[in-house]
C-alpha cells in the first residue's frame, strides 16, 4: 500500500478526529462562531510563516537538485502566493496584517509547527514530509468533503470562500503532489522496522492539527 | 543590569504567572490532587529527554572547547543523573519507566521543548540559553520560595521530596551556573537592537512553562 | 564603519589573496588554461547546489517574514535562474549537466560549502551571512576590476562572457544587496566582544574561496 | 552482509587509499618526517573538537533514550578523555594546547569535519554514522595492521605510542561498537533504493580522510 494510504488507514482514529473535528463541521454548517474563525485566521497567519520555514528546511535537506526544486516550490507557494491570499482574505474579516503580526503564537500553533521542524532536523526528509502531511493533505480532504456533503458552499455560509479555496482544483493539485512525494519517498526509504516510528509521527501530527482546530473553537 | 535580571524584570507578569502558578502553590500547600502530580511526573520524564537533546544542541553550537564542555555538563547531568533520579522518584509513585516511555507527549510538553530546540537552531547559543532559562532557573526559585514561605517541607506534604530536591544546594548551583552563563553571554552578545527579541523569546518560554503546570492541573 | 568594509579592511591580506588569486588574474588576461576553467565550471555547478542549501538555511533562520523573503530571493535566484544560466554557459564549453552531476565534489568545494552551512547552524543569521559574503560580494569586485583594469572583455579573451556576467549591473545589484544586508545585520547585532569571531569567520571563508580558485588551477 | 562490511567492500579502492596511505605506511616504518606528524597532531586536535560536535549532533538526533546515551558516550569519550590524552601526547612532542588552539584549521580538517556534520543534518542518524565511520573504525584497522605487519611497535619507532594506542583493546572496543551501531542501524533502515547514497557518502568520507593524511604529509 502506498505510504500515505497506509498511514491514514493505520491512524484512522487520529485522522478522523482531525478531519471531522467540531471546528470543521461547524465551518461546513456555517454555524461556527465568528470569533472562533477569526482566532483561527490569525493563528493560521503565524502558522504559515513557520510552514515556510519547514519547507525551507526541506530544500536544505533535499538530496538532489530536483528534490530541492520541488521543496522550493512549497516555499514559493507560501511566501509568494498564500501569504498574500491569506492577508487579503483576512482583510475581508477586518484583520490587518499588522494586527496578525503583533499577536503571540497560541500554544497549539507553537506545538505543531515546532514539532514538524524538529521532526525534520532529528530525522530525514521523509520524517519531515510525514510530519507535514496531515496539514497539506488533510485540508484538501476536509474541504472537498464539506463541499460535497454539506451546505458549505451555500451563499449564506460565511465560510464558503474558505471551503471553496481548499476544495478547488489548484489546492487539490498541491495536496495530490504531497501524497505523491510521500509515496515516492516511502517506496524508497520505508522498511518494516522503520514504519512504526513514521506511524507514531503521523499520529502525533494529526493530534496536533486537531489541537489547532480546538484552539480556534476555544477562542470563541 | 545583568541579562537574566533584566529579562525577569521586563517580563515580570509572565514570570510570575509561571513561578506562582496554581500548580506550584498547591504543591507548596500539599493540596495538589495526586492525579495532577502524576500527570506532571510522566510528562516531565518525556520533557527531560527533549531537554537532553537541547543541551546536546548547546554542545553542537558551542564556540569554544570550554563552552562545549559546559553544555556537556548539562547533557551529563540529565542523562547520567537526573533521569535515574526521576525514574527512582517516580517509582515511589508507582510509575514505571516502561509506563512513562509508552505515554504520548502532552501538547504542552511538545510545545515548550520543540520551541526551545527551534529557538536554538534558528538563532545562536544565546537564544538557546534564553529559551532554556525559565525552566532551569525557575525551578530553583519556585522550590526555594515554597520551602521558605509555605509548609512545603512538612512531613505530611506528599510533595516535600520534590520541593526539597529543587530547593537544595545541588540544584541551586545548577541554577546559579545557568544565570551566570546567561549573564556572560549577555554581556558579550546583547545589543539594544537585539534585546527586544530576547525579551519576546523569554516571555514566550515563561508562558509555555506555565502551560506545562496547567497541563498537570488539567490531568486531575 | 559598516560591517562589510570593516571585515574587508581587517582581513585585507586574506581578501586580496582571494580576489587577486592567480586564477583570477589569468582569467582577466585570457591566459588561463582551458582545463583549469573547465574544472572550475564543473565544481561551480556543484557549489551552486550547496549555496542554494545555504540560502534555504537563511530562510529557515529568518527572524521576520521580510528576512525570510529576502533570503528566499537568494534561493530563487540560484534555483530558478543561475543554475540554468550556468548550465547554458557550460554547454558552450561542451560540458553537459549530466556530466557535471556525475562528477564528485572536489575537496575545496566540500570545504567551503559545508563550512558556510555549519557556520549558519552553529551561529545565527549574521554568522551565516558573513560566511557567505566573500563569495557573493567578491565575485562582483573581481569582475569589475578585471573589466576596468585588464583586457578581460576583449573579443579574443575566451573568458570575457564570464567577466561580463559578474561585472554586469544585474550581478552588481545582487552584490550590493548582500553588502547592505550584512551592514544592517551588523548594525543590529555586532558588539565589540563578538567582532573578533566574525573576523575569524570571514578570514577563513576568504581562504576557502582562494582554495577554490587554486583547485581550478590544479585541474590544469 | 552487515552494512559496514558491505560499504567497505563496495568502496574498497577508496577505503584502501585511506587505510594504506603513504602517511600511514611511514608511521608504521618509523620514517615519517617529524614535521608531518606534528602537522597531523595539531590538526587532529582541531578535528577532535569538531568530532565532539558531530557526536553531540548524534545525541540530538537520537530517537530513543538508549540511542542518545550511546551517542553521549562518544561525546564523553572525546571531551572527558581523548582531548586530555591528546594534549598530553602532544606535550611529549612539545606542542602546547595554547599553540594548537591558536592554529587555523587546515582545509582538509574543515572539509571532512563539516562534511560529516552536514551529512548528519541533511540526512538521518544513519547518514551521520556512515560519515563518521571511516574515522572511528579505520583508525583501529590501520593501527592493528601496522602493529602486526610492520615494525611499528619497535622501540626505535618514534610513532610507536600512537600505533599502540589505536591498536590497543580499549580503542578496539570503541571501533567494534561503531561497527555494531552501523550494522544495527543498517538492518533497520537500509533499503536497496537507499543504499547507493550511503555508499557515495562512505566513499566521499574515505577520500576526505585520505586527504587528512595527505595534509599531514604536505606539512613536511
Amino acid at each position: 500500500m502506498p505510504l500515505f494510504d497506509r498511514l491514514k488507514s493505520d491512524c484512522s482514529a487520529d485522522w478522523d478526529a482531525y478531519v471531522r473535528h467540531a471546528f470543521v463541521e461547524q465551518v461546513g454548517a456555517g454555524t461556527l462562531p465568528e470569533a472562533a474563525f477569526r482566532t483561527y485566521l490569525v493563528q493560521d497567519y503565524l502558522f504559515l510563516i513557520q510552514f515556510a520555514r519547514a519547507y525551507a528546511l526541506a530544500v536544505f535537506k533535499g538530496r538532489t537538485l530536483s528534490e530541492m526544486r520541488s521543496a522550493h516550490a512549497g516555499v514559493k507557494a507560501i511566501l509568494d502566493v498564500e501569504m498574500d491570499l491569506h492577508v487579503a482574505f483576512c482583510g475581508g474579516w477586518n484583520l490587518s496584517e499588522a494586527e496578525m503580526e503583533a499577536t503571540s503564537e497560541a500554544r497549539a500553533t507553537t506545538a505543531y509547527t515546532r514539532f514538524v521542524i524538529d521532526a525534520g532536523l532529528r530525522g530525514d526528509l521523509l520524517d519531515l514530509h510525514v510530519a507535514l502531511s496531515p496539514c497539506v493533505i488533510g485540508y484538501a480532504e476536509i474541504a472537498r468533503r464539506l463541499a460535497s456533503e454539506t451546505r458549505a458552499l451555500d451563499a449564506d455560509n460565511p465560510y464558503r470562500a474558505w471551503v471553496a479555496e481548499y476544495a478547488g482544483d489548484a489546492y487539490g493539485e498541491v495536496a495530490a503532489a504531497a501524497v505523491d512525494k510521500l509515496d515516492v519517498l516511502g517506496a524508497e526509504l520505508v522498511t518494516e522496522a522503520r514504519y512504526p516510528r513514521l506511524k507514531a509521527l503521523f499520529a502525533q501530527a494529526c493530534r496536533l492539527e486537531a489541537d489547532f482546530w480546538q484552539m480556534g473553537l476555544d477562542g470563541a
